[in-house]
Parts: structure tokens; sequence; C-alpha cells
């Protein structure tokens, strides 16, 4: 038998792996004293240490908690120049759409995005994947909607497909043309959506740059009949489907979501209890965004609520320059433990293997045998210190289909 | 004229000093091309490049901010054990004085404290020190307060001053010994309030180790009688005086605080217009704690009402292991102008000049000659990415004291 390449061992083991109905607990049943080993990229082995193959490299990892690298299943974290005066702005009160109005907000990104190099693109769009790693993420779901043509969205699904081959991350991609409309397009509301139903599709599913298509079905962007049509025309090219639903009104996007057997419907402050149990029945995953409701200062949508339903919740950074500024996902685990009240074992869950569902990614945020060789140490023995503490330090190690990443010299636990 | 020790350069300066009543946006205008000279281990210049002296090391900003370093105004640092297990039981719902009749809360940290040895209880404070300063604080007050006998809360403070000894922080201290009675003083808790108030105050006055009293004065903890009683004390000794205040219920603790002449009284979850107008009028600065509040899911207080009523507002982690396990202060003030209301340049001047006037400190949370020689470059050219930004990276320099203390390669701004 061949040497694995890497084996992590000496560590508390939480596999995140078993049924997806099974009790948080029973998927958290650490394995004492483990060991994950991993050749050509893929997990090879987990199990007890003293079981595991030789290796070419074997970090220790002195006791410590091992979870799969964590996945973000909702960020929009390829886009170009900064809205730091206009957050200040709006956090003083200036109302955000007169800021709109006077060309802030999305269409600044837009504008910044239209007028950066490819090259100045990907340099920030990196900058942020990177800050992402540091905390364990290993796979993202990157969005666009911050191009708004066929060729800037092409541009921005390029630059997350960047992000993978250049080995900073895992990247599963969505077109998001119907983000907004554009500026130029205002009196050509309906062209735009069939421009996005039509040619945008066809062009990113030719060049193979999108995994999914998204929707803003909302008050203010899309209508449930925009969104039924863009998200029809993406799966009959067989895309995956999602949608950001109900951020600010529920115009049945829940229900939608579930019709269309879509992996996600995000947001979800406001959604009815049949849209779901819709989203329940169809195994549609809810993904919690808890930096866009402490931005936005609302109430944040009832775990407990979700979770009387049967829906199943995953947690993203919604990483955007407007109204989600963040690269932390463990932090937006504890703030939805906080405010939206999921219990610390279903937020961790919702980081990994809840998360890779509504990904989309069959291969991630479970330690199995086949999966991705993708790690994220922590500097403590119990898991559920990602989401006690209110931000933290750097992930001590994390690997990415059996490369080290990030590495930090052991230090001990903050609590 | 010998060179300085340390000259950072090509900086955007933002000093954070001029008059305290001046409107935080003066406080804040840059310093274009601007550099700070330090000279054993104070500020020697502040002022455009060009006139800046010659020094033995000179750092390169690139156009990044840079500020004083930051000043966390209010922490429980000093603690051993840990409680992750406790939180998930209360996030999942447990009622909190069940699980405090059982022997968790504060009482949970106090045994682990009194069974730790002092190296022990120095290595997880230094850990959380450490993380403390990767964001770019360099002065902490520190709280005693989890001792609850003469012996052991002298042993808190002295670790404390080992973060300062040891040149890991720069750190003012609280004596808390009325943070709770203690279980074994359960039917004496007058006599307890005595000893606080004598032999324990004079014990750490002998020997130096405190630099103010600190009671948790609230609904279940001590009263205002309780507090005027030990503050009174600590004032005649010639300690300075500060207060947990309404974190649950007003109890006049903000005019008894007016009164005193306190630093600051911190939380204020409930006050009265009566209290804030107090403390206005007797310079208390108040300290706001997002991580407590939203830990214990409350409502926050209300940063117009207090700007209205002229109190200047400072922000701290209150990092501790039961209600804000946080060592992130950027994010503490991110918080603070999401919840609070609080604007994005209030915050800045909330945990840099209005901290140290909270700490009680001259001589830090300012860029100005004679200051310490304490600095904290962000990634940004706009120093309110950092209440931008919900967490964040570590600042890519940290100076305390004219030493390089933390440094990071220099990457692309995230926003």
């Amino acid at each position: 038998m061949t040497a694995a390449d890497l084996c992590v061992t000496n560590a508390r083991v939480f596999t995140c792996a078993g049924p997806d109905d099974a009790p948080p607990a029973a998927r958290l049943a650490p394995i004492e004293g483990g060991a994950v080993a991993i050749s050509d990229g893929r997990i090879r082995f987990v199990g007890p240490a003293a079981d595991a193959p030789a290796a070419a490299r074997v970090i220790d990892a002195g006791g410590r908690a091992l979870l799969p690298g964590l996945v973000d299943p909702h960020t929009h974290l390829a886009f170009a120049g900064q809205r730091v005066d206009e957050m200040a702005r709006r956090m003083a009160g200036e109302d955000y759409r007169a800021i709109a109005a006077a060309g802030g907000g999305i269409k600044a990104t837009v504008r910044a995005v239209r007028e950066a190099s490819d090259e100045a693109l990907f340099e920030g769009t990196a900058a942020r994947a990177r800050a992402l790693r540091a905390r364990g993420v290993t796979t993202a779901e990157v969005k666009s909607g911050y191009g708004l043509t066929v060729h800037d969205e092409l541009r921005l699904l390029r630059t997350a497909r960047r992000l993978d081959a250049e080995g900073l991350l895992h990247v599963t991609t969505s077109l998001l043309g119907a983000h907004a409309v554009p500026a130029e397009r205002q009196g050509d509301r309906a062209g735009y959506v069939e421009e996005v139903a039509t040619s945008m599709i066809d062009a990113a599913v030719a060049e193979g740059l999108a995994d999914a298509c998204d929707v803003y079905l909302d008050d203010g962007a899309f209508t449930r009949d925009e969104a039924a049509r863009i998200l029809g025309a993406a799966k009959a090219k067989g895309l995956a489907v999602r949608a950001h639903v109900g951020q600010f009104a529920d115009l049945g996007g829940a229900e939608l979501a579930a019709e269309l057997g879509a992996l996600s419907a995000d947001h979800l402050e406001e959604v009815s209890d049949a849209g779901l149990r819709a989203m329940a029945a169809a195994g549609v995953r809810a993904v919690l965004l808890p930096g866009a409701w402490r931005t936005l200062r609302q109430t944040p949508p009832d775990a407990a609520r979700m979770r009387a339903l049967g829906v199943r919740v995953a947690v993203g950074t919604d990483c955007n320059p407007g109204t989600s500024p963040s690269v932390d996902l463990p932090l937006m685990a504890a703030l939805a433990v906080r405010d939206a009240g999921l219990t610390m074992e279903e937020a961790l869950l919702a980081i990994t293997a809840e998360a890779a569902r509504a990904a989309g990614v069959r291969d991630a945020g479970r330690l199995e045998v086949g999966a991705r060789g993708d790690l994220a140490l922590l500097d403590h023995d119990d898991p559920r210190s990602l989401t006690y503490a209110l931000g933290g330090p750097p992930a001590p190690l994390v690997v990415l289909a059996g490369r080290v990443v990030e590495q930090q010299a052991f230090a001990p636990p903050l609590w």
C-alpha cells in the first residue's frame, strides 16, 4: 500500500457525516484520538489514529478538533471598488434609496466592476478568498451579479473560476444576472429579463462558467414571474437553481424554490409557514445570512420555526460590499446562534455538511472516504468553540485538496 | 539630533487627537502622506513625512490608514477554565439560573481560577491578549472578579500586570471583588462587602496592583448602597472608580457613577435620562458592550439618545467566558454601529481616544507627541473600514511602545 500524502493525526475528528436527518449531536460525535489521511487530493482514511496509513507528511493535531473544511454557501465575493463612505452615510441615517438614486448602492459596484481590469478584479476577489480561507473555509459559492451585461457577468464568473484554478478555494458558481436591472436598461426591464433567460444563460453554459443560476426575488428586485422565467430557463439548460427569497417581502419565492427543486432559498426574513413547509417537503435548504440582517437592522428569521416545520438550515457570509462586508463564516454562525436561535451544534453543521448541500457540492462538508481532502483544524478540542466566540483568530491549519494552505504556530486555546 | 527608533511613513495618519468636544470628523481629519516617529517608546513626531526625523527603522505604509493602537476599555481577560458546553446549553434554551444553581456560570470560572496554577492562568490570559493585539489593540483595561477572595483577586491582578511587564499589552487594572458574592459567603453577604471595601482594597493598593475599582451594580449582583460603600472606600484610597451599570435593571448606578466622578459606567441597557444627564455633566464615559447584548439577546442601548443627552461613548469587548467570548474589538465597534446606532466615525473614536478616557489612560488612544508609541496600521486607506467590516483579518502592523509586535505581509484591501 502506498503512503498517503498527508495525515493529520491525534485529533478529535468531527466528521459531520451520517444521514441528513440524524440528530446534530450524532453527526458531531467525535472520533477520539482520530486521524484523517489524504491521497491525490481526496480523503482516503478517517478513523482511529492507530489504523491510519503511513503518510509522507504527518501533522500532530495535539488533541484539537478537526473538521471538514468549512463551506460558505452564499457569497458575492467577486466585485471591485469600495463603498465604505456610502456605508458610513447609511449608518448615520441617510436614506439608502436616496444614495442609490444618486448612483450609489449596487450601481456603484457595477460601475467599478465594468471599469476594473480583469487583473484588478481578480486581485481584490483573491484577497477576500484568502481571508475567508484563513478562518477555515475551503469551498465557497460565488455569485456574479455586479456586471449586468453578458460580457461583465461572464467576467465575474471567470474570476470566480480562477480562484479555484489557482488553488485558492474550491468554488461553485451562480449566475446572478438578475441581481438588479442595470441603469442603462431601466426602460427595458422585460427585455433585460429575457436577455438573462436566454443569451446570458446560454453564454455562461456554453463556456461552462455557471454551476447554478440565482435570482434576487424581492420587492424592488425581481418578481416571482420574472424569477420563474429565468430559473426555469436555467433549469432547462441543466443548471441548478437557487434564489434570494423574502429578504424584505414575501412574494412566494419559497414556494417557487420548492416547485423548481432549488438547492436553497436564501435570506428568508419574510416567509410564510406554507412557504417553509414547501421548502421542507422539497428538500430546499434555507440559507441564513446574519451579516445582512445585522447591517440592515432587521428582525432575524426564527430558527425554532424552521426546525418545527422541518426546514434544514445553512449559514453564509453573504460577503458583499453593500449589506454584509464579512469574510468571517464562523462569526456568521455565531451570530445565527445568538440572533436566530440556531443551537451551536446546528450552527456547526450549517457551515459544513448542510452548507455543502445548499451549495450543491456533494463531496465537501463531510469527512468521509472519497470526499475532498479539505480540513479545518481548530485551536480548541470542542468544535462548538467556533460558534461560541464572536470573531476569532485564524484557524491554525487549513488543508485544501491535501495541500496545507494555512498554518499558524499552535497556541493555547483562548477559551 | 539623534535618529528615532522607528518611523512609519507614507501613511494616512488619523490622530484621533484634538479637543474631546470637537466633532468626530475633525478628530479624524487625516494627515495625508504623514509619518509617526517613535523614540524610547514614546511618540516624538506626528506630521508630514517630509518633516519626519531620521529613524533606525523606517516602514513604508503604502498609503494605508495609521491609527493610534486601539484601546479596549472593558475586559475580563484574566480567567481560567472554559464554558463552551454551558453556552451551548444556554443557546439551546436552558435556563441560566438553573445552570448557575448547578454550579455553572461565574461560579464555574471562580472554581477554575482558584484551581489553576499561576502559570496556567497566565498562559490562557496571554493567549487572549495576543489575539486582542492581533486586531490592533495595544492597551486594555483588565478586571479581576473571578477570584472572590483576597488571595485570588490579587492573583488575577498580578496576572494582568504580568501581561504589561512581559510586553504583551499595556494594561490598566480594575479590582472587581464585587463581581459576585462567592458561593462560600452566601450567608455572609454584608461581611463579604465589608471585606472587599477594606482588606481586599487595602491589599491591592498596598501591592500597587489596582489602578481602579469596579462593582457589578445590578439586579442579582450588588445594590447601589453596597456599590457606594465599596467605590467610596476605593476612592478614599486613591483608586479611580467605574461600575457595571444597568445591564438588567436601573438601580441608579449612572447617578452614583456621576456622584463619584467615575471614569465610566458600562453596559447601560437600562438607564434613565436623568442618569445619562448626570453622567454627561460629570464627564463619565458610557462603555457599550455589544458582545454581551448580542449573547444575552437584549435590546441594545440607543446611541442617538446618549448623543442627544451629551454622553460620550466608548466600546469594549467585555471579553469574558460567560456573556461575551470575544477578542475582536473592531468587530465590537462594527456591532455598536449596527445595533446601537453609533456613527462609524464615533465608533472609531470609541475604540481609540474615547476608550482611553474611559480606561483612565492619559497617554494612549491619540497620536500626539509624548504619547505612548503605540500604532495600529490598517489594510485600507479609510479607517472606517474597521467598523464597516464584520470581523476581519489581523492588522498588518501593530507597534507597542515603539516595538513592532505584529506584522503581516501587506495584502490588497478586502473592500
